[in-house]
């Protein structure tokens, strides 16, 4: 997003906007904030509140569309070309593209300039997978690395899987999902723009697909929680979920090295994993409640 | 907190806690998960459920207890005493102090190795702004900066302000206040435990201490949104009304250098700015729809 309001200060538009499930929403308005950039952004109007307050906090123009991102999009297409504005997922996409090469760059610059065996990428419109590999075939290109041989795979939710779906069934290209139903709502794009290049990477790489529940994506972001201590929102715990299912499948081998990207903060999806965590005790200010609490759990811990 | 639980490990604690208004809760209980260690995270009842819900997801025992942060720091002082656990604001406290030095480390990094004329803190049991000082000092002292001038102003919240009272009134030490009442949740400790040494740095650093209302602190939060694109915790919003009024009050110059320390995620308070903003407005997927509400946005700008 840096990149691409960047491109839009050099081009000279002063109003930017885009079409968001949450994210790039958060992101869009916080960097015009920082570039002195009017924005308008365009969510589906069902959004988790976090990411709507995460947004206007920005001083942005928030417009809920009542329906899917899909049509959400096609409204922002329609505004761009009717006022000029700057879309970063629309007329500034290339830019906004080639500027999530960047993860990539940092996989490698943090691998010690070097291609991990395995890379899992959560997929929404698929460009990011698509622009991990793009950055692993240019270092290759210029040097920086011997090989860009990496074998990539993508993460979906069961209840938006168009791109696995597609990957999974041998189809060259995706069929739309209608009606996007998951909790992972920043992965809930039916009809993803780089549908067809995502499922080429991976094909192309030696890579798979595959899709998970919402009871696995909420399970695996209390599971990245308690044991690497990162909390991270729903399209995390897709990201986690899949990749324990490619390794159950053998798809990954265990003892190979694996990136995971994990794109959101968990703060943004609370009520997610709300249900799957311990409530905590409530004690009065005393050694001895504390101490009775104390003496059950861990007389729970040996039984 | 990372110094802290490395330390923790190093003198052989299996378990390790804390007493917190919830940011502190939330790294002693992510680190904890990360360096394998178990934790008991000690809580006000009362406190924000998004900073219960981001300690919970590390796998911590998370207790809840009915009384101020200083009854609660009471009790933890107590529970590592009987249980031999390390308590990162207890037992471990040196180690956590000299681990936040790392602040003000990179403040004069990010400066180019100086000093900005002015630091703005906030407040809770006043260690940061000691050690930010004690940081500036070393790093003169070895020779990588010239001088460690600079003038260091702490902040409160006026519902919490035991500090910033004892500077204006001119006390050496600071008097306790009972009953914290303030949305700067985790600035709320009544009595705080490096209060004196904080009013000293102060005082000698030729800086100042100020308070805001809660109005002026979700006001500041949303101004640092729309002006910085940085979303912070009610603590941030602290800083900035406070750095506000030191400016106005001539205490700051306003052509002088001022670094704040934004020191928590807003997503973590979202209810004390969530009045402030501007509801989204809600429309069909429809360019006519829009076309009417950029029409009257448009108008309402010239008017």
């Amino acid at each position: 997003v840096s990149v691409a309001l960047s491109k839009a200060r050099e081009f000279g538009f002063r109003t930017v906007g885009c079409a968001s499930t949450g994210n790039l929403a958060n992101s869009v308005a916080a960097n015009a904030a920082a570039a002195g950039l009017e924005s308008y952004i365009f969510v589906p109007a069902d959004l988790e509140r976090a990411k709507i307050l995460g947004t206007s906090i920005y001083g942005a123009r928030v417009i809920g569309v009542h329906g899917t991102y899909d049509q959400v999009n096609r409204l922002c297409t329609q505004v761009a070309f009717k006022y000029g504005w700057g879309f970063v997922n629309i007329n500034l996409r290339p830019f906004y593209a080639e500027g999530s090469k960047t993860v990539g760059f940092e996989i490698a610059e943090q691998l010690g300039w070097r291609m991990p065996q395995h890379v899992v990428v959560p997929m929404a419109g698929g460009s990011l997978i698509c622009k991990v590999q793009k950055a692993f075939k240019e270092l290759a290109r210029v040097g920086l690395m011997d090989s860009s041989a990496c074998k990539i795979h993508g993460a979906q939710a069961s209840g938006c899987s168009p791109i696995s779906t597609a990957v999974k069934n041998g189809w060259e290209a995706h069929r739309p999902v209608r009606k996007p139903n998951t909790i992972a709502k920043s992965l809930a794009i039916g009809d993803p723009a780089d549908g067809y290049f995502a499922a080429k990477v991976i094909r192309e790489s030696g890579g798979w697909a595959e899709d998970v529940s919402d009871e696995e994506i909420a399970e695996a972001m209390a599971l990245l929680g308690r044991t690497e201590g990162i909390f991270a929102e729903t399209a995390g715990g897709v990201t986690v979920a899949v990749t324990r299912k490619l390794i159950e499948q053998g798809r990954i081998p265990r003892d190979e090295e694996i990136v995971l990207c994990i794109t959101g903060n968990g703060l943004k999806t609370q009520d997610a994993v709300a249900d799957c965590l311990e409530k905590p005790a409530i004690i009065q200010p005393s050694l001895e409640e504390f101490s009775l609490l104390a003496k059950d759990a861990m007389e729970a811990a040996l039984v």
